[in-house]
């Protein structure tokens, strides 16, 4: 677990503010880490509404199961994440262990268990002892705070190298709105697909159907645009949860302009605590963004951007700083999307290294290899056939990766 | 270039007969190494009968286009590969280049150039600069042998460890028939998708409709059932070339009986062949074996196997020698294709690690540690709801792999 710090981990930590409503503690519940917080539980003030994403993994952990569910409701009044143990295909020990920590934590808060929401991230296929929160659970009832959200953060971690936190405020009639946001995970790498997790808090008074509509558009564009190495997560959840202690109008409704705004500023929040998933994908020295333009669709663009972005050539060339544009045109290729090779554009940063399905005139290897030793780098490809455009971020393939997850386990 | 060889290779390289009515000679060219062979020129008698499997691709290169619009006519009588360069992505001045080499050749060998194939392989991107062969061609015809094979397996390798080689002699109507067959590349992740290539040649008298049909079929369990890191070459290809040497009535139509003889013959080589491919995987230590039953289709089973082969994840255990099959779980959930997580049922070797969607009573975390130690493993999945199965071979992902491919063009 002592993995050195990414490189690309942000210089400074967001400090979110309290969110009204929101309140949580920490504690180590010993479920496999020594010496850490391993257990989190936020309660929410009656009036909470919940919106969620969940990964689409067809052998979902027994917590994606129970959220799934539980989502119809549209209320929620508190959240116990653990890290440490997945609880994933751990059959109906899973099922029970789930119910048993609803349970707890109903008791404990004084609400329903259809308004109690669960994440576990970790190992998976080891049953979850849910009889370690009994206790735990009405201890933290007794020391819940709304601040700091650092605390939060690093009780969820895994094999993170730093705590994501992100933040974003906006003003609605007048009235200052808070979004906070917590995540955890290298992306879909995080071994033994331990999770990607992310919860976002707001005071904004919206209503559940609203919140969902905009998390699911933002999340299209953030979480869903991420990939570290093509491995999607038994466990991957983004839960939204609103207290409406803001003093505003309720926005119920779509159409309501308010929507927008509030919107914007969730969409910011999601986009920076998924850009910094990718900035701790295991092993990661580099960060890239991958553009596709000219596809015939964005569908398809996102499809070819994605082929790009999960290859092992390309990552392993970015990892070597080679502006190995051969292998784009590879994962085009591959993508099984319309593309037509002599109308290919390819550019690394500003420089184009291929254009019409060959070689640029302008091209330099002395300039395409000092751009790739930079840090931050993006591949453009333009397709030639369309208006359809896609974004996909992602990082480089290096012996880290090999490290990490050639020895995680044992 | 000077890789150590594969610790899988073979211990011993087949030695295929002189098949009556194909003759071949090598030459050094230079077209990009030095001090070895680089090119290939294969004739053939008059009757030969061709067939053959090119990528899908959408970004081809100059050569398949080329062979796969000579295809049609079903005859062929000269062969020319060279290695060093994939004249792959060249725009106009690709298709220029395939034009003349088939010109040079079929002035050579005194035929049409409808009757020419050609491949190439090596690093993509660089025009080929074919007058190269002018000469040279003609100059291999003066020279041509029927054996040994090792010349033209050599000729035609890039990043390859060893050498690969297949035969089978099998016997129809009392009269032997021989088939000789050699491959090159590390499946789809040779270095800068430098090809996966492979050409068998047999003396059966053979229709082309029937060849391609035997070709494209056992093709299907054999190089289309490998997987190195699910990077798809843009100039895979794989002919067959029948003289009809052989002294047995022509094999018209796949009712004759005879058909199905000569094709198992024919999948025993494929097969073969394909398997070397992954044994000299780019960085290989461990041949994998990935069988799934239970699926609702062969189909889905095909698309279960190939995610669990091609996840980065679960090739990183297998490296690390661990018996992760969480890592197998997240595979199949991942898939997109019907599957049940509490009717899972997970297998490496004769261990059974999980059944019903958790770990197996009788799983034993060191009988399985044990066996992970081994070079050749299985890993078997039931999916519990059908009765389609597949098979997929594949390598695990090692520090050899980023090596290669973050170093291999500069």
């Amino acid at each position: 677990m002592a993995l050195p710090v990414s490189p690309l981990a942000p210089k400074t930590y967001a400090t979110p503010p309290a969110i009204a409503g929101v309140r949580f503690a920490t504690a180590e519940a010993g479920i496999r880490y020594k010496g850490r917080t391993d257990v989190l539980l936020a309660v929410f003030d009656e009036g909470t509404a919940v919106a969620g994403v969940l990964t689409r993994s067809l052998c979902p952990s027994a917590a994606i199961d129970w959220c799934r569910q539980n989502l119809s409701g549209g209320t929620a009044r508190a959240l116990v994440v653990n890290s440490g143990n997945a609880n994933a295909f751990t059959g109906l020990k899973g099922i029970e262990a789930v119910s048993l920590t609803a349970e707890l934590a109903a008791r404990a808060v004084g609400c329903a268990t259809s308004e109690v929401f669960l994440a576990s991230t970790g190992v998976i296929g080891e049953p979850l002892d849910a009889r370690k929160f009994d206790g735990v659970l009405d201890a933290l009832t007794q020391k819940l705070s709304a601040e700091p959200w650092m605390e939060p953060a690093k009780a969820i971690m895994t094999t993170d190298t730093f705590a994501k936190l992100s933040e974003a405020t906006l003003e609605i009639d007048g009235v200052t709105i808070n979004i906070a946001g917590i995540a955890k995970g290298s992306g879909m790498i995080a071994p033994d697909m331990a999770t990607m997790l992310s919860f976002v808090f707001t005071d904004a008074p919206i209503a559940a159907p609203v919140l969902q509509a905009l998390l699911t558009k933002h999340n299209a564009t953030s979480f869903n645009a991420i990939t570290v190495d093509s491995d999607t997560s038994t466990s991957d959840t983004l839960l939204a949860f609103a207290t409406g202690k803001a003093a505003i109008d309720p926005i119920a409704s779509l159409d309501d302009p308010r929507a927008e705004i509030f919107g914007e500023a969730l969409s910011d929040v999601l986009f920076d605590m998924a850009m910094q998933v990718v900035r701790d994908g295991e092993g990661a020295t580099k960060f890239v963004t991958v553009n596709v333009s000219g596809a015939t669709s964005d569908e398809s663009a996102a499809k070819i951007a994605r082929s790009i972005a999960d290859s092992p050539l390309v990552k392993t060339a970015i990892a070597g700083e080679d502006a190995n544009w051969g292998r784009i045109v590879m994962a085009v290729g591959k993508a099984g999307q319309p593309a037509d090779r002599d109308k290919l554009t390819i550019a690394f940063g500003d420089h184009v290294l291929a254009r019409n399905g060959q070689r640029a005139a302008e091209y330099s290897e002395d300039a395409a290899t000092a751009y790739m030793k930079g840090e931050e780098l993006s591949v453009s490809v333009d397709i030639g056939l369309g208006a359809g455009h896609a974004t996909v971020y992602t990082c480089d393939l290096t012996h880290g990766y090999i490290d990490i997850n050639g020895n995680y386990r044992s």
